[in-house]
């Protein structure tokens, strides 16, 4: 928690020659340079420039810094990037760069190595920081298990203003690492029972007892709080992190507000890859070339047969299409443009799911909200695109069949993208990952059947 | 950032009678249930709750809080709503309200309403406060100075500990809403020389001058520096705050972590909701339909103009494909299959450009990486396609024109994804929001052209 003494300047500036500078400095092999570079380096450069080396060359620049340094480069590169990092460096290299560290991001650089290397470094470490690292890691990562940290003030109710202060004075050093926002009072059984602020202290005679001024009871979360609910609240009150407690209400570690919207936003971050049809993990160009393509492919694949299976509703109209070829001009266009509808549809469920703004159960509410929409721009777009049909082939009957398709279809597209993301999260699945194939398989199999049926209907008056 | 005193139980309970309680308790016009049914009910349920009431109902459900709770309410809310609420209310009314608000959370409501409505609301708000929001509002919500607060604590250096601990005895009650982490010194120009933490007073002797003790030149931000430079930044280094000055160094507020992650979220979910083809502001189902199908008609109505210029290429070839219509079956694959890999990329670079992992000029790094995947992907599609259309009409022709073309349109797609969006952020334009229309039009056109062609000079095998 010291300032850091860096320039003023935040600008982030263009350094075309950064890179050239960092393999410069490697060569040298010249730690100093190493530090200083890193200390000018503008915010967020780091994570650009590490994304261009080399993993030998990322390797031999760790080993230039000292543990400290290190350990602040990973915490502020994506985890991703840290990991890849992490995995070039010997076990014993890894374990005194994480003495470092605090121990929420000890447990998340190791979630991304294989359970060998972590096995590894856990060996190399101070045991009791490791026995501590095991024991965070058994939590999920996305509750307030999983997001605490154990580095916490925490005092006898027994204890004095003075006991404390003299502690803080003595092991200044030790705390300086420490987040100190709040001192934590216990009973002789570990439990939580009340909680201070500095600022408390301050204002407080030194002979009182923390019992007689603590505020007692304070709010905690249960260690498997999921992060959900820790967002929810962290929105809701103006609070740097709440003690965590297990079963028997023991204090067991402290959750920021911080490492909650961190873990928030490398969620919305995976949901917006995965929302884009990237599978198994965010995907980063430094990944090999095998795992990305694999990522991307998994659901290419299952995308593909989808629209084979649409498509083949194509198949089954061939004479129709044979004797109106014009259809196939506007089948592609009526299929993108009730994808476009249902994507927004799913996009905005999607948006109130993660604002809390709505529950599955709110089906209905939804529903009704869409159906309007629905019909106000299917009817839009229906006549746009019908117009055109008409006036390009001067066939009233073409534009009739073109535009009903794509208004109807476009109104089955917004109700089934505005559901479709509640029912899966009714399902516990993930809304993200199969909202948008399933729809725009719907979608299109519904508007090639809409215009060919409807074609197949007018016939006599298309040819 | 006094502790809560709502219940420990955090998981949030499934209520779904919670809305006719608030109806009763709207139809009783009894504050007191309003507060405890507030206090009771799980975090962010509140939002839900109020996105199914009438405007109405809203309005009677505010009248019935005191100003604290309902700031706290509003606070609660997204941003969207919140303002919603605040234009059913008088503008004494929300006054009164604002008064219990940061000067932050002050201007980023009245962001949300007509300059007559905020004008209304700063005439009737205490003078000073007024003056100050006027003050704020200037900024960007951007950048620095639109993410300050002003309620802050600062000292002349000339000061001693004694001095500004009697202060914080003496205006605990005031500066009790204040998020008290570090106490700024400054120098007769009003400019910041130093900073304290709460920490280093309580372990210093009282007699002592602030100068003396202070952390000199502390680090600052300018007020105009960008939101994602002040991200970078607390990503980078674990501080709750840190102090902006204006170009004459004056410390003008401070920017809080919180409020910069929360912007960023923000953004995120507006860049969400961009991706997907909703305009000109969030979409909530709360607001009036003619706005809600507004956003989204305008870019369908784009996109169903670059669908038309794409499937003018298939108008071209009608001939070819009127003498081999099976190829109208496998168009809209191959126009969805490419569109679904050129998306994937353009999430890819939209993710890498926010971490800042690359910067537009990287694009040749880019284009390197994207053309390898682009290759293994596009053969894999590319065969699987082209099997199924062979297979399927029994002609090795066949599989080949579609084959081909789905390969050679996948490598265009990814290359293209993965480009885009550097060049739009090149040019200072959303990448998200102009990167997926402009690459469907060119992969359908590439994709239809490349179809038909091939289809035409293998024509003589495939009839």
């Amino acid at each position: 928690m010291n300032q850091p003494d860096e320039p003023t300047e935040q600008t982030s500036i263009e350094q075309p020659d950064a890179w050239d500078q960092l393999e410069q400095i490697v060569a040298a092999g010249d730690p100093d340079a190493a530090h200083t570079f890193l200390k000018e380096l503008p915010p967020g450069e780091d994570a650009r420039i590490m994304a261009q080396l080399s993993e030998t060359e990322q390797h031999e620049f760790i080993a230039l810094l000292d543990d400290e340094n290190a350990a602040r480069l990973m915490e502020s590169l994506p985890e991703l990037q840290a990991g890849q990092l992490l995995s070039t460096l010997s076990a014993e290299q890894a374990a005194h760069i994480f003495d470092e560290m605090n121990s929420d991001e000890q447990v998340d650089l190791l979630d991304q190595l294989t359970d060998a290397q972590s096995e590894a470094i856990l060996e190399e470490m101070d045991p009791e920081e490791a026995e501590n690292v095991r024991f965070l890691s058994k939590y999920s990562r996305l509750c307030a298990g999983g997001l605490m940290i154990t580095e916490l003030l925490s005092f006898q109710e027994t204890e004095t203003v003075d006991d404390v202060v003299s502690d803080l004075r003595k092991n200044a050093e030790k705390y300086a690492e420490y987040n100190v926002q709040y001192i934590y009072v216990i009973n002789a059984d570990l439990q939580l029972v009340g909680v201070l602020r500095l600022r408390d202290l301050l204002m407080a005679p030194p002979g009182r007892k923390l019992s007689k001024m603590m505020i007692a009871n304070p709010h905690s979360f249960p260690d498997m709080t999921p992060l959900q609910d820790l967002l929810h609240f962290f929105d809701a009150h103006p609070l740097f992190g709440l003690p965590v407690v297990d079963e028997n209400k023991v204090l067991v570690g402290v959750v920021r507000r911080e490492d909650v919207e961190a873990a928030s936003e490398e969620l919305a971050g995976k949901t917006f890859l995965r929302f884009a049809g990237i599978m198994g993990g965010e995907e980063l160009r430094s990944l090999p070339l095998k795992t990305r393509s694999a990522r991307r492919l998994s659901w290419l694949s299952i995308n593909i047969l989808l629209n084979i299976v649409a498509a083949s509703i194509i198949a089954m109209y061939e004479e129709t299409l044979e004797s109106v070829i014009a259809l196939a001009v506007f089948l592609p266009i009526v299929s993108d443009m009730s994808g476009c509808s249902g994507n927004q549809a799913i996009a905005v469920s999607t948006r109130e799911l993660v604002l809390g703004v709505i529950r599955p159960s709110d089906w209905l509410h939804v529903f009704r909200k869409e159906f309007g929409l629905g019909i106000v721009n299917g009817l839009a777009l229906g006549i746009l695109l019908g117009g055109v049909a008409y006036i390009w082939k001067g066939n009233p009957y073409l534009g009739l069949v073109i535009g009903g398709a794509l208004a109807l279809n476009t109104l089955m597209a917004v109700c089934l993208g505005a559901l479709i993301p509640l029912l899966l999260k009714g399902f516990k699945l993930d809304p993200a990952l199969a909202s948008g194939p399933i729809l725009t398989t719907l979608t299109d199999m519904c508007g090639f059947f809409l215009v060919l049926s409807f074609a197949q209907a007018l016939l006599p008056w298309l040819i």
